[in-house]
């Protein structure tokens, strides 16, 4: 039988997502809902949330009351853990499964991270990410007063040093010295050399590219020296929406296997991921 | 507490898998087995089993039944699932658990190819290995009857295709075209170009790196050209080793968890490959 499979949000994100689903084997899609839906009706294996970062909290909450599983592309890094332990409580209280978190950084990036990490646990792994429209970093720029439309592009300066530039249209009237401060003090923006630059139309640059050059060189046992790079060129949100749809696989196996909690993607199997009986899974890619 | 490690079989991967269990912060080495002592007097959380491939079952079957946790590198892909099978029914009867195939390929390989099957579901994944020496295939070389001393190397063709370059020594009086039949007909090589060279010195030629480029071009959701990109130049036995050991600890957390069986990397949580506290590492790499 199907999972059945609902989502929240339809922008970049929910639409992906929506293409995602309809391309899973062992998927039905059964509800797409808007922001102001009412979810007391939602009936679903498992709902992914493609909602802004900052709402994605209030909605899992509803929905794991339910005993229904979610998934988010939560991307606030530092407040991974808080919502890891609000959602992890709802979750076990409920005997559901939550997976936070699960688009490609945080996310995927994250695995190939730990990865790394097991593989040679002394060393630097960098992280650039770009050049590539961040979708967090330009719903943020979006919220503020006095920017009418934005864009935020990640450019990659070597060892995970990155430069925002951050293109706004302006409302009528606003400052764009005020805005740009603002800006500059979001938490999204205060940790990087970040550039807003003014232009008549935001649309007209809009590409959905991105890109992650992950880098370590470390050491295995006692051997120096070992290297390894993991590249990306990929559709930002159809990457993240498939991300999410395969975790909504693992969200509903795990509830499956009453292993009730909130998860990050370092702590599910990969398999679990997939669609398909294991033992042709293991034959396939190990 | 320290888990406590113990390793069978002290050759390349047994001396690297040392080294590794001293570098790791939360594990102490509790014995050194050669291929011929007696098992009866171990104690250990999980052994290593650092021998050949083909030796592997043997070893762990015996360490099972007396609970204790394996970690193995097997590496002949074709027989995974059945050395899965047994080891899996022999982990669940003694409450241990077996992780097997721990190495780079089979091993966290596997783990890219499944995390980029998620990603992008449809589509095609190559595993382009070397140039570099094939442990499991050197060490099947020197097994054939005539051949003293040998070296097998790995040479990428490019969409996955490989050259076997075998550098050997021959026994006294052994003929080379008998010994060349042999060796094309082993299941190691008969599935690749290979080359059997005859030279003086086999160990003139060694050299211990290796390294992989894994590309896979696929579709998330409905949109194409996804492209992704892992590579890495390495010290093959040090990789190997530090894996194996990454894998023990894998190995004793789930026998905490009371989830006996055997698994393969692709079965396992990266968090569970790593020392130290569950949200220090959350925090670090998500």
């Amino acid at each position: 039988m199907a999972y059945r499979i609902a989502l929240i949000g339809y922008g970049n994100i929910g639409r992906a997502v929506e293409q995602a689903i309809i391309a899973a084997p062992d998927m039905e899609l059964v509800g797409i809902y808007h922001h102001n839906d009412s979810l007391e009706a939602i009936q679903a294996d498992a709902v992914l949330l493609c909602t802004p970062t900052r709402e994605v909290e209030k909605f899992a909450l509803q929905l794991l009351e339910k005993g229904i599983c979610t998934v988010d592309s939560f991307d606030i890094h530092n407040q991974i853990l808080a919502l890891r332990d609000s959602l992890g409580i709802a979750a076990q209280t409920h005997k559901a499964v939550s997976v936070i978190a699960a688009g490609w950084d945080p996310g995927s990036d994250s695995v190939v991270r730990a990865l790394l990490l097991a593989m040679a646990p002394q060393g630097i792994t960098y992280t650039n990410f770009g050049p590539g429209r961040s979708m967090g970093h330009t719903v943020a720029a979006k919220a503020i007063d006095g920017i009418k439309n934005a864009l935020s592009m990640t450019i990659p300066l070597g060892t995970g040093v990155h430069r925002r530039m951050v293109y706004v249209e302006l409302e009528e009237g606003a400052d764009a010295a005020v805005v740009g401060q603002k800006l500059l003090a979001d938490d999204y923006f205060a940790h990087d050399e970040t550039h807003m630059i003014v232009v008549d139309d935001v649309e007209a640059l809009n590409n959905v590219a991105h890109g992650v050059n992950l880098v370590r060189s470390g050491v295995s046992g006692s051997t120096h020296n070992q290297r390894f790079e993991f590249n990306m060129t990929i559709n930002n949100p159809a990457l993240t929406a498939q991300i999410m749809v395969s975790c909504a696989r693992a969200a509903i196996r795990m509830k499956q296997a009453e292993r009730y909690g909130a998860y990050t993607m370092i702590e599910l199997a990969p398999i679990d991921l997939l669609p398909g009986n294991k033992e042709n899974l293991i034959k396939t890619l190990v």
